[in-house]
């Protein structure tokens, strides 16, 4: 029995009001917030069992060690890679499409090469991209979602030409919440060896994965939006990727043999691993990951599939609020303008005058919002402690907000 | 009055016992423990003032952005450079020297230039010039240090051809604690327009550092090393520099605009910072800098110094130990071998024993290994908690070492 009242008592921060008001915080999308678990991990990890990881023999850096290995298993896990050593870490998603993009991206493509992106990928993925269109020549190509913010993965497969390389693509939208068919599309790519990039930001805090299921060859998830600290992170990447791909950072660790004139590196994953990495936080993602896992991935998408649905009922009643995003499938994602009212900076405040964590701007979307027409929205991103009275006072507040600018 | 006991009870980790012994952390060149400040600040961050920054108009949001960008003048004032807007966050200093690399090395380098490096870098501050060797053909033209382990400013001076283009130097031997004096190298750099690239992973955390008076172009930083959390970091780049160089990693906060085709930048230095930052991190970095300051630069050096010339005297003593780097002007950082002994990985494993935590190995430096002739060296290296009474646990355990091995 999924229990919210139960598991927001797990969030400290749950418990603060904010400008004279209960928080309730929607601001999911952006970064989650953190367990006890997780801030006591930390705690013991800094007050009595730290020290630098890989490169010590003493009780303490054994210690680290241990524990920070340990969460290569538990994201392998997570995701279902079939090996270990398929789990890098970063500092975070975007840390990871950068990895990619240097270090696979860089060394195998070429000027008239192109890559494949929807139209509703977050900066993340495309930035990167965009760095090997200025940089080597490759081109990008956008797949653009329908009136109710889906994907078809066929639309995508239709994009597909000879000169197809890589396909990015998010599994769930940060904006819209839309969910993508990445196992088609992964399908598809693999059977004419074109690489896939899936962006798991989203999708991997709110529904179960499988990286063998789906079949792609890099899945990228990032520990601050999976209740666990910032700065850490975690790409899957196939083995036969791996060999393909040259270091991204130099440092200490990724090498294995360094003199004045040659180097030689360390096998993977450690190759793509420079330097003293995210200690304390990857062991926190970990703790944030078995927490998830506890609950269980499936417990956490009914929840916030209810929360969906119920907020999805609510504001369509209003008939003022026009969301972007309708997809039948869809998270617990949800972005609108109010017609009439100021700019969503301005929805922001009012409501978090109430108490209210929203967020307004682009969203990292700058392409979607171009598509969509607008230059902003306001965002209310659901997590696994919301519950339905959240939803209530969301929809209140947005009332207000009627009143106020209409 | 500097009373390390006093200091020591700031740090919770010091009260452990290792192997039912107290625990003498003598590892602080790989990382530093942690004041419970930091921990209390990493604690409060996530429990109640936890949201993403820059990108929402929440309270938490705005809270949050608040205590991060507040660091950037904290590591201004630490580092006395002129302008906050001169200081970018990292995760360390691996990434500090791959985003110089990649953001000037790449776009402003070329086949035939040359990089001045001192013989006793770390893999850090070597891996990242020698991907430019392998992908631009730039030649890595190495400074060795004399027989007690001083770099002659003038040595690298005379290495400087036409071709130099870059010089990439540590303040302070990781290996050795020789101290180097940057600030005669870099004006000689400025004055024929040679790029400078100072290590202060080690310098920054034993003694003042004024980037202004050095007058390098880059100045590296590492938090964990700083007593501050794993995972934080900062830059000082001039903008005169950072006016040279193209983006390093791409997603969120570091653009301007994103279309399908076209895309434009943020201003520096938010230029060179993507995606969500580590954001818990660098608060800590934050208030680990501030704890430092307040206990004063100056006062942490003059405790160190007490230390060194207590354990280079009681050290110089065991003539069965061979210590590598005596320079007179040196940090307390100890790297030795013991004749006869067995590897100094059983040094350490035996010491261990004792609760003390030593680093064995080629601590990332192996060109320096291969001037000094060893495979590897057990390094003692103190911070600003340690004590007199440490160093005679060391020199006790050493000598239970030179018994069972000699």
């Amino acid at each position: 029995m999924y229990d919210v009242n139960d598991i927001r008592k797990d969030f400290p921060i749950l418990s603060r009001q904010v400008n004279g008001k209960p928080l309730v915080y929607l601001d999911n999308g952006a970064s989650a917030q953190k367990p006890q678990v997780v801030i006591d991990a930390i705690n013991t990890a800094y007050s009595q069992e730290y020290a630098n990881v890989h490169r010590g023999l003493h009780f303490l850096s054994n210690l680290a060690t241990d524990k920070y290995e340990a969460v290569r298993g538990i994201v392998q896990r997570f995701l279902n890679a079939k090996h270990e050593d398929e789990i890098l870490f970063t500092s975070g998603t975007t840390e990871a499409f950068n990895l990619i993009s240097y270090s696979w991206g860089m060394p195998n493509l070429k000027a008239g090469d192109e890559i494949i992106l929807s139209i509703m990928e977050h900066h993340a993925n495309i930035v990167p991209w965009h760095f090997l269109r200025e940089r080597l020549g490759v081109v990008l190509k956008w797949v653009e979602t329908d009136v109710n913010g889906d994907l078809d993965p066929q639309a995508v497969i239709d994009a597909i030409t000879p000169n197809t390389k890589m396909i990015a693509i998010t599994q769930m939208s940060n904006v819209m919440g839309t969910v993508v068919d990445v196992k088609t599309i992964c399908a598809a790519a693999r059977a004419k060896g074109i690489v896939t990039v899936v962006d798991g930001s989203q999708s991997s805090v709110h529904m179960p994965v499988d990286v063998q299921d789906i079949d792609c060859d890099f899945f990228a998830i990032t520990g601050h939006k999976l209740y666990g600290p910032s700065g850490s992170g975690a790409l899957y990447a196939t083995r036969e990727r791996m060999a393909q791909m040259r270091p991204f950072m130099g440092g200490g660790d990724m090498i294995r043999e360094v003199s004045r004139d040659t180097i030689t590196y360390n096998d993977p994953p450690h190759k793509f691993e420079a330097g003293t990495p995210g200690i304390v936080q990857t062991i926190g993602m970990g703790v944030a990951i078995d927490y998830m896992t506890k609950i269980g991935m499936d417990n956490i998408a009914a929840h916030e599939h209810m929360l969906r649905d119920y907020a999805q009922a609510k504001l369509s009643g209003l008939n003022w609020l026009n969301i972007q995003g309708n997809s039948a499938n869809k998270g617990a994602i949800f972005s609108f303008t109010i017609e009439g009212a100021g700019h969503p900076h301005d929805i922001s405040t009012v409501v978090d005058q109430r108490g209210i964590a929203v967020r307004a701007g682009h969203h990292c979307a700058q392409p979607l919002m171009e598509h969509l027409g607008v230059s902003a929205t306001c965002r209310a991103s659901f997590g696994l402690y919301n519950t339905t009275q959240e939803v209530d006072a969301l929809v209140n507040a947005l009332e207000l907000c009627h009143e106020l600018f209409a």
